[in-house]
């Protein structure tokens, strides 16, 4: 059954880092954190057939697994450290295995994260994955610091993973789906955004499960409303493309979900600090409304109509959102 | 489907601590370890049908989720301080997550193990739990340094759990395998044991894949050998009750695995020291053998007599040990 073993194949992509004093391979790892670092952590799981379909590659579900996790840091304005994964695959299978490790250690590499803890069961694919980063004290985004007045922010575009999967719900090959299948198997989170607004944003959140599900957790930590300008939620080019029909592209991206952009407030007087700060790291962003008084959550239109609330306004999967 | 969330279920039992700075609820948590503590990861699954069978109780679950990931920070040595979450379940089942949720906190609160990330998901039953301790630099226990004359030692007693699922398999009701079966259900890991042996012992593992598998991780990682007494492997009256016949005992405890006890090597002139401090925590202790030269693993029995090795060494489950 186990001749070879799973965890050996991992320990080769393991990476290195001068903080990770013991790696895979002991009954734990040892991690030698800086002083003055507090320690952020989180976990996400991926499950075949309800984050991803079957027939995705190995190496899109890898990279995803961890991709998650850490927008999920970006969010927080934390520096990626290590990664311990608990994989669960119904047969014994070399070549997924090399192909799932190969993805996420694409994903690791790019942002020195080292993998230090691996278990490997036999059951429905599934994927977990704990990523621990560090922020210096006080300096942490979180999803509660939310005020009126403030600009309301988004990265990227949206709606473009959920544009894939559409498609690929109407039949259209993935291989036919371009750009949106690569938000969609291999998202790119938004670290260097999320360093980049520690100081200058005062709430954040990433966009997993849908725009206005998450801005929704961001209003009700915060104890505030939005009004939001739904026209200039920012579009990609393969967005407005695959999806000419502006309603059913706006579902798509108010609450399609799998976006992993970072929604965030900031002061008006720091717009052009925001602004500077993410040109800065290469990351486009987009002002799409202003937080309120009070607790409601207000669309309009570019006449300044107002727009109704969807009735789903995210991908609300079984339970809730992660931590 | 979600209108109530099972994170916040969880978060009514997350536990608290001063060091963490931000528990469940937002993208991730904050901890502020003290200085001149290194953080000890650990990761391990449950799977349903793999490491435990159908029926169990939820709060078994719960905390054996738990207990199997504190077991390895025990066999660091290691002070546990967190734990992340990642549960999959088939249907949205309040009644299951509350008696699971009871479970994981009476074994949680006995330790002070805060709950600080929750992800609940749907899909087969499965619970992917992380595990962050502390220890002082160059206190953690591993696998690597026994040393050839090393005493060779096991906490507690061997075969109980594996007694509890033999008879099970067997046809024997679980509510009649009494002592046996709370071995198999609420294992309890040995965490003042792994406090007690910083400074004494030499290599330290835990038992879950069987004592002669984990026996074979420290040797491999130590470069060493061992000889065993198999006649003198500690043993529970209930086992001894149950298995009259001492070649079926004897395989229960060399192979059975879940047993969570600490298998540990100390130097000879540390005897009553190690003696000593796991009085101190009133975990009893048994020598089993010694450390050799060589690579060779060599079972003996009272008289001296060469016993052969099983074919089995251990619960070898799909792709081998965790880390």
């Amino acid at each position: 059954m186990a001749e070879f073993s799973l965890i050996d194949r991992f320990r080769q992509r393991a990476g290195a880092r001068p903080d990770v004093v013991l790696g895979i391979g002991d009954d734990a790892a040892l991690l030698a954190p800086p002083k003055d670092r507090q320690l952020v952590l989180a976990v996400d799981t991926l499950v075949e057939g309800v984050h991803f379909p079957k027939g995705i590659p190995a190496s899109a579900i890898g990279w995803k697994a961890l991709a998650v996790n850490l927008s999920d840091l970006a969010a927080m304005g934390a520096e990626p450290v290590v990664a311990l994964l608990a994989l669960t695959l119904p047969t014994d299978a070399p070549a997924f295995v090399d192909e799932f490790a190969a993805g996420f250690a694409a994903l690791a590499d790019t942002h020195r994260v080292a993998l230090v803890g691996g278990d490997t069961t036999r059951g429905p694919l599934a994927a977990s994955v704990t990523v621990v980063g560090y922020v210096a004290p006080g300096q942490a985004l979180t999803r509660s610091g939310a005020q009126p007045g403030d600009d309301l922010w988004i990265t990227g575009t949206l709606g473009d993973a959920a544009g894939a999967l559409a498609l690929w719900r109407s039949g259209v090959p993935m291989l036919r789906t371009g750009s949106l299948r690569e938000r969609l198997d291999r998202p790119a989170p938004r670290l260097g955004a999320g360093l980049a607004l520690r100081g200058l944003a005062t709430a954040c959140i990433d966009v997993s499960d849908g725009f206005l599900a998450d801005l929704g957790h961001v209003l009700a930590m915060s104890g505030v409303g939005a009004d939001v300008e739904v026209d200039v939620l920012p579009t990609s080019a393969a967005l407005a493309e695959a999806f000419p029909d502006p309603l059913v592209r706006r579902a798509l991206q108010m609450a399609g979900g799998d976006d992993y952009e970072l929604c965030f407030t900031a002061p008006e007087r720091q717009r052009e600090a925001v602004r500077a700060a993410l040109d800065a790291v290469a990351t486009p962003a987009t002002r799409v409304g202003r937080i309120t008084e009070g607790a409601s959550l207000r669309l309009f239109d570019a006449d300044g109509l107002p727009v109704p609330l969807p009735a789903r306004r995210g991908y609300v999967h079984f339970g809730g959102e992660g931590a």
